[in-house]
């Protein structure tokens, strides 16, 4: 089987497989945003993830934001485990005919995401390669009764996001036709990891599980789903999405549920909350995240993972954005 | 200016001095193999390198070679600061029509070599590229005080390094012209970080200076000495090379100290001793360590790196392996 046939989603998974198999002595395995290592009193948070052009480099795009979103995305899953930053590491593969003011930008881009979240670059390497290929590594770390998985929720829990939903996939369809929707634009031009919000999460004390919405709203709800063995009830009008979502939608004759369930981009942190946490969390971060949803015991029901929208309940699709399909 | 003009230790070059104009409050800056974090009472070490096509991964190799090269030269790294090796994160950049079996083969590489240095796979992403460009992060810990780094050679201690150098060039140049030199080809195929050794000369409490020799002795001797601010006297005939090194070079009709002193790829640690220390080290390491020559004070003869070939003081030139170059 080609990679083509598997897709990347399955490909990680079997680096995953691989990793279990081998019976990993950290005390969280994979499946998580990032990798926990027992070091004592703290967890050490790790995670990997590497951009190529087409995916997350977009036409247009600019080096210093390409820079700034290979930061941005693994902080975002460090963010994801409520963990404090510590810094990146990059490893780049340029073309020969490559400037060097260009990676001096790319360079600039990074330093500035790491000195956005409170994080340092640690270190980096170069090779030669056909097309340009960044990898990061970002590291963290969290106190070990307050790091957030995927698993955790209870039926009754409230579901969350930080943010708002969609904007990147509006950003997304703007730059491709020009739309000019400038704050779409930026959202997935340069992504904002919540690594202030994810630290605040683990902290409180009243979340249950958490991951990043790197590849949509929807595919990262059943991941929670699964690790929490819950299901989600979900309502669609609680889904916070800007104006600009609306206006690009209208523009490209596309579903907006579309752009805020099933593309991704946005790097908002879904949550879960226990019922009785949540006046304080409000008190913590104000209107930095709505509640979405609850989770139900699963066979409840549907037993899948469903949306409200208007007076119709439908089936929360497992999809999102994936590479090599 | 072009990456191809400037070279990759330029480029890397670059990103350290990005990183030291931001101030790093990490303990220990970029000029090492690997950055070390202050974690209170240990250092975490961490460092990235990035394989690609026509460098690291050779016409002929294996898939499990290239994830064991993968995982062995990124632990090399953190072999030369001395640490105890946690694990590996590996980002892939890999071409659409790449068979998934061959991605099986690959990790199996890379966790049989996370497993030989007591190291895990921590975790993984992948992406389409069109070549396969491999990106690895290794981490370790180290206690405070036994961390080795570049600099710390005084006047008077003596240079060391461990196994042979030379093999894996011979092995390159046995590959590439279908000698079937098995032992110096599987030096280069199959490279063996020393993590062992590394973790017992950070403990030996003897040892000044350490890093490791990727690109080749000249180019690394050269850095010790600018980090450590001291001058080495190198002798030749004190330099370990195997038989296979003399047997390629003959063949090839090449100067086996060519292959010895300016290619790289063998991966060893180059290391400087209190002269009182020898005796301890000894005991500790056996024979799996030789002194190829002393520190001096910098300005003493030729205030140069030098070495002896029977009669003759040579100057030891700064170069070996580079890429984009």
């Amino acid at each position: 089987m080609r990679l083509s046939e598997i897709g990347e989603k399955e490909a990680v998974r079997r680096i995953q497989e691989m990793v279990a198999e081998r019976g990993s002595t950290s005390s969280i395995g994979p499946g998580d945003d990032a990798a926990a290592v027992d070091l004592g009193l703290i967890y050490l948070v790790a995670t990997t993830d590497i951009l190529g052009q087409g995916t997350h480099i977009l036409p247009g795009m600019t080096d210093w934001q390409v820079g700034w979103t290979l930061a941005a995305v693994n902080f975002s899953d460090v963010a994801a485990m409520g963990a404090k930053p510590i810094g990146l590491l990059v490893s780049m593969g340029l073309p020969r005919d490559f400037d060097s003011s260009r990676l001096d930008s790319m360079l600039r881009g990074v330093l500035d995401c790491c000195d956005h979240v409170g994080g340092e670059l640690l270190g980096g390497d170069t090779k030669e390669a056909k097309e340009i290929t960044l990898a990061g590594t970002a590291l963290g770390t969290v106190g070990k009764r307050d790091i957030l998985l995927r698993r955790g929720a209870s039926p009754g829990d409230l579901l969350a996001v930080t943010g708002s939903l969609g904007l990147a996939a509006a950003g997304y369809h703007s730059l491709m036709n020009g739309l000019g929707v400038k704050a779409a634009e930026n959202a997935i031009l340069e992504p904002q990891p919540r690594v202030k919000e994810g630290m605040v999460l683990s902290s409180s004390g009243v979340v249950t599980s958490c991951m990043d919405i790197s590849d949509g709203l929807g595919s990262s709800v059943h991941a929670l789903s699964q690790m929490s063995n819950v299901s989600f009830s979900l309502d669609f009008d609680e889904v916070p999405v800007e104006e600009e979502v609306l206006v690009v939608a209208e523009a490209m004759g596309l579903d907006p549920t579309d752009l805020a369930l099933y593309f991704g981009g946005d790097y908002q942190l879904l949550f879960t909350i226990r019922p009785t946490g949540l006046d304080r969390l409000r008190s913590l971060l104000g209107e930095g995240f709505s509640v979405i949803g609850e989770a139900r015991a699963k066979g409840e029901g549907s037993g899948d993972n469903v949306i409200a929208r208007g007076r119709e309940i439908v089936r929360l699709e497992n999809r999102g954005f994936e590479h090599f399909r």
